[in-house]
């Protein structure tokens, strides 16, 4: 047994991740699937429910979808994840994102675990006026 | 000798330190200074440092300033740091983040640690059309 | 001088090192031995203590042995390690987990990952109930 | 503004917050909702959304439920999330774990996180039997 | 059942604990133990192997005591493990750390986490010159 | 557009670039730039601040140059960054790291890891006598 899962391909999906797919397809309006989805095929009911949680948080809300895409970028970089942050970080340059942009962006990424660093190290008290 | 640094007030700051402040308020256009500062005024080559990153990497860009703290405080509430969440979230609000905002904000950050494990932990293969 | 250190056969081990290597094989009831400790080898008081903390931690005990691997997988995959999730994944496998087991474990790693985050964000007091 | 949010109680929720409260009392067979709910009922969407997903990650499945909560308490103690550790360390309490099994997963979590450090340092490579 | 163990002092601790208790004293040339050790109590085996382990990795070796402690208290600061910090920036205090070595180990560990990221994010290749 | 930067070679570089390189390869005394500036240097602000940052923080001060690298190889290992161990890993061969020292620096990673863990999960309170 191998402990690697291969993308299942659309042609040989299930009924159930190909109603996960056509979703994805149609929200996104594009005929393609990337490979998180087709690994995640694997297990349908994780496919089905990640899918579900990224299409409501990553829909339309009070942050525009370019900051939200910039935002899954950040946290992505931070945790150091290649694939994610090429998959959003593409999705990021859809959206607008210009190649300035992520430059400011990464620049903060690094600024902030630098400074999250000290701030814990000193084990600095909460001003109170930021509690108010 | 103590592992414990306080925060150092204006009063008794000295004309190094002073300096730093005085670039901060005036940054700032405020009258205050916050914990971080002051107790990095322990040493002042890293608060001069310091500050020059923030003041450089948060100042004016191709982002937005509203975004650049979205971004700031997404990092910091990934990595658990309380003081900057509370500080950065402070100034995002300050910046026009409302509450709605912050709350999206916090699903993107979670649901990114949690694709961010998927994805690390089932290897998955970073598709060619984002490297295209 | 090398950043890399290779893996040391056993053909080519010290008297020191083979002690180590062949305990691990009488006690895993195996004639093979992975990377790990090979790469280890280079530095036989590592080795030997390394291998004395796995052979304790993951030997008889109140959990039992398929339990501590899954423990040990989810830790890997919470934080990453391609290498240990590949290699206590194939123990978990030998121990009976079943690919569906695997599929729900990662899914408690991505969404414990999550929560956590939520939770140390939004700085949530801990219920006294729980500290009864 | 405050940055703080106060967990929201029954009496005080939104007939779309009661619902959710109503759930998670029903499936956990008590009259009590534990804090992280109650911060989490701010933001109606996110606590629906949350929920859904520990309701179904951590039901009936192919793993048995005590075996689902240790491996979220081995997360969560990887991760440092001390409310975590408490909430799902009482639940799994609730469930059977002992004192010396908590002992031995602790024990897991470290080591784990010692050897998972050693491997990504050495740069070991993933043996091929471990990918057959 | 609390999650909570609560330190046991020398008075009250089983003659297998007072064993290891009497190592850390001779070994540290103290009357003293803190409470890390004291919590490990509650399970005598995890107490014995940490403190067997700390002994030797610890220990006169090739590096100087100061430098160990000084890359004990750098781990623990990126971590930003509190206690930790203050118990092993105590020990680095005691064998000769002065204040202006611990702001600048500070300013290391908070600068590494940044250049991790970025060199992370943007996947720099590791230059042949390095491997060499 | 390309989610990959690649190397900027100095005869293809800015003269804001070529500053940098040349005040680079000048305090190190080498002919040669590594990777991770050549990386940078889509960005040049943030090329010229990062190496004002490594600059002042890697120069001289209380922490003898082969300490600085050696607590830099200890965050990088303990982040798992893969190319700053190897970056400062080669530095601090050259500044006369031994084997057996890079050996002891990663066994104290990797314990700091593990009872760093151990700690926060036991939640364990800070002696007094540390914050003396």
């Amino acid at each position: 047994m191998s402990s690697t899962r291969e993308p299942i391909q659309y042609a040989d999906a299930s009924a159930e991740v190909r109603t996960v797919y056509d979703d994805i397809m149609a929200t996104r309006k594009t005929q393609w699937i990337n490979n998180f989805w087709k690994v995640l095929a694997h297990d349908p009911p994780t496919l089905r429910r990640i899918w579900a949680n990224i299409k409501e948080v990553m829909g339309p809300g009070a942050l525009d979808p370019l900051t939200k895409e910039l935002l899954y970028v950040a946290v992505s970089a931070s945790n150091g994840c290649r694939y994610c942050i090429a998959s959003h970080g593409t999705a990021a340059r859809n959206k607008g994102m210009t190649e300035m942009q992520y430059s400011e962006l990464l620049a903060i990424v690094g600024l902030a675990n630098e400074t999250n660093r000290l701030v814990t190290a000193l084990d600095v008290a909460v001003d109170p006026e930021f509690l108010a």
